[in-house]
């Protein structure tokens, strides 16, 4: 019987390392992993705490679909401490990981045979969703020269070519940590609501940034201009296996994502809700900061090693946690190159094919959301295996 | 700018009566809910205490996309205590609530403009999820000569019209409770497989029946036969917010389930998953068994009242925890008549018309997934407001 043709997802090269790396892991191998795009500490006490209270005396029923509103009010405060912005809470829907405001914005947004524009390299996501949902693909490529983000030019582009319906954005993003600039970012906006155009800004990295010069805009203030907004518990509060995020929604959207997540969805976890509004605590932000700075440690380490690898092709990690390197000087391709690192010097890093099925056979992206002391020892291993 | 026209998911009548509900609630009216598709009591100790272990020690980082192998073992196991079917753990896909599952049985079974049937009445989300996909819904009209179940007669003369690619069948079913006879389920897999229409079936109500005399079938024994089954830890396990379900799948989509899972959701709530576990433990099926027996309870206090209640056309409550009852014979319209039954005698039921858009105008739900003594107030209340 057919298998849908929608559903034929192309396989990401990084699972196959993955696999070799729990293997050669149980063998006894010291493979240090710096494929996750997760921190490697989970979410704080303050979180587990509130959780374990609501699991002895809560009532874990279905919510409403869009969330609790103790949530969605946390949430809009959250606007006001972060970026000085007011949000209704009414705006913000709360979704089962960003994966579930994916699902749900594209849905809400976009119709089967629209066009929406993805920077290419990318979270490969974007890409399989929309083409699952019946949405076609158009990739921006995009490389050094703009800081691996897209440009109104390229939008203007593309959209001359046929109309599109949408674009997502992300800053930083995944996989460079690239943020793209306020003006740059207010440009692509006031682009957007002048075309017709559709903006799905990607926000789960907000939080994790380095460099006080440079600030992280959010395009929950351009909800009036038709913007939505995608962002998590998962990366910053360190939450990912609890699977809880959220969309700030224009407010002509948000009648139709309720009726719509309350079908797709019925209602986020109800422990991961209750447990998220004390991320929003005092105590849970200062939690989340303490995870930051280790990684601003372990970032500078890496990038202090950049020298010594001979990477002279990086992407800027502004932010996230992630650095995206030019290996192509080793004459290897990126899966080659991956599979023979992991395999000669137990370091697990993943090949850029994954967020760049064409540019993406020159880089490798590996994450620093780990203790500095690891990171320090991970370089070691590469310098020595490159030196070979 | 635009909403998508895919994402208008009709407004159910239900919410409305629920707000009014709360609204009466919170103004000192005892109002009796039973509306509501879940049961009163939530999930078990030993699931809390399970959930309270792993909250404290275990790592909830992401899991693997179709779930963590222990629930998926204990899944196939469930199967062979359960039914006497032998499923492949490789088979089962953990999945966030029934929801993801039919999100995700849906994109990897079929493509846009397929035709997949449901039968009417029926969960109005099997229509809405397949209308957002881009999936044609052929609805099969179905009443109390076929005790609200679609017959093979009905397939074969849709697939005749215009090919099928599917068909979504749930027994024990919402709204009716109606479960398939095994010699009928049997005919509509047979009929499924030699037309070449994947059957998707609703499972989740299943351990909540409550007759020995009348067996419950599952699809799991029929995966290679291209059945997709799809299940939940809602209702008899009573994890309702817990956002926890599972498909069982032929072999031959494994691949593609897990590549798609990936993307559209990531994984599933790593805490439900761990806690679920615990659930499909001896103590977990005793716990559970014991809400059956008191919906077994209010089954009967229900089925009794019908008399006095004056409802002869009423769906037999085969399993489920809902009773659907045709409450014409007072003159009013079912929203009407839930309308006014909650203002003038703090009851609160569903109308029809929110799981058959035509005939539902005559009959309505009501959930007894409560104890016997709540249900016996509530009818006294709607029978002396009837006599009024």
């Amino acid at each position: 019987m057919k298998v849908s043709r929608r559903s034929q997802v192309p396989p990401f090269s990084v699972m196959q390392i993955i696999a070799q790396a729990r293997e050669r892991h149980a063998g006894g191998h010291p493979v240090i992993n710096l494929c996750a795009g997760e921190p490697a500490a989970g979410a704080s006490a303050v979180v587990r705490q509130e959780a374990a209270r609501v699991l002895e005396s809560g009532d874990l029923g279905y919510t409403q679909s869009l969330g609790v509103p103790q949530l969605r009010e946390a949430l809009a405060a959250h606007y006001a401490r972060w970026y000085g912005v007011e949000v209704d809470p009414q705006c913000v829907a709360i979704t089962t990981g960003s994966s579930g405001g994916f699902v749900l914005a594209f849905l809400a947004a976009f119709d089967v045979g629209d066009r929406v524009a993805v920077a290419r390299p990318g979270y490969p996501a974007y890409r399989n969703i929309l083409v699952s949902l019946g949405i076609e693909v158009v990739e921006l490529p995009c490389g050094l020269g703009t800081r691996f983000q897209p440009t109104v030019a390229q939008l203007d582009e593309a959209h001359r070519r046929s109309p599109l319906a949408g674009v997502v954005i992300a800053s930083p993003a995944n996989p460079t940590g690239t943020i793209i600039d306020p003006l740059e970012f207010q440009a692509i906006v006031a682009w957007c609501a002048s075309h017709g155009v559709r903006l799905v800004s990607d926000e789960i990295y907000h939080g994790v940034v380095f460099e006080e010069s440079q600030p992280v805009v959010t395009a929950a203030g351009f909800r009036d201009m038709g913007a939505i907004t995608v962002s998590s518990f998962s990366k910053y509060w360190a939450m990912t296996g609890w699977r809880i995020g959220w969309l700030v929604l224009p407010q002509d959207m948000v009648a139709t994502a309720d009726a719509l997540a309350g079908n797709v969805s019925l209602c986020p976890p109800a422990l991961s809700q209750f447990a998220a509004v004390a991320a929003l605590s005092e105590q849970g932000y200062a939690a989340a900061q303490v995870d930051v700075e280790m990684y601003r440690l372990s970032r500078e380490v890496v990038l202090d090693g950049c020298g010594r690898l001979g990477w002279s092709r990086v992407a800027p990690a502004d932010g996230a946690f992630y650095l995206y390197a030019d290996v192509s000087g080793s004459g290897l391709d990126s899966v080659t190159w991956c599979e023979r690192l992991l395999v000669e010097a137990d370091v697990a890093m993943t090949p850029g094919v994954d967020f760049d099925s064409e540019a993406g056979r020159d880089w490798i992206r590996l994450s620093f959301a780990n203790r500095p002391e690891v990171m320090r020892e991970a370089l070691e291993r590469v310098i020595s295996w490159q030196n070979r």
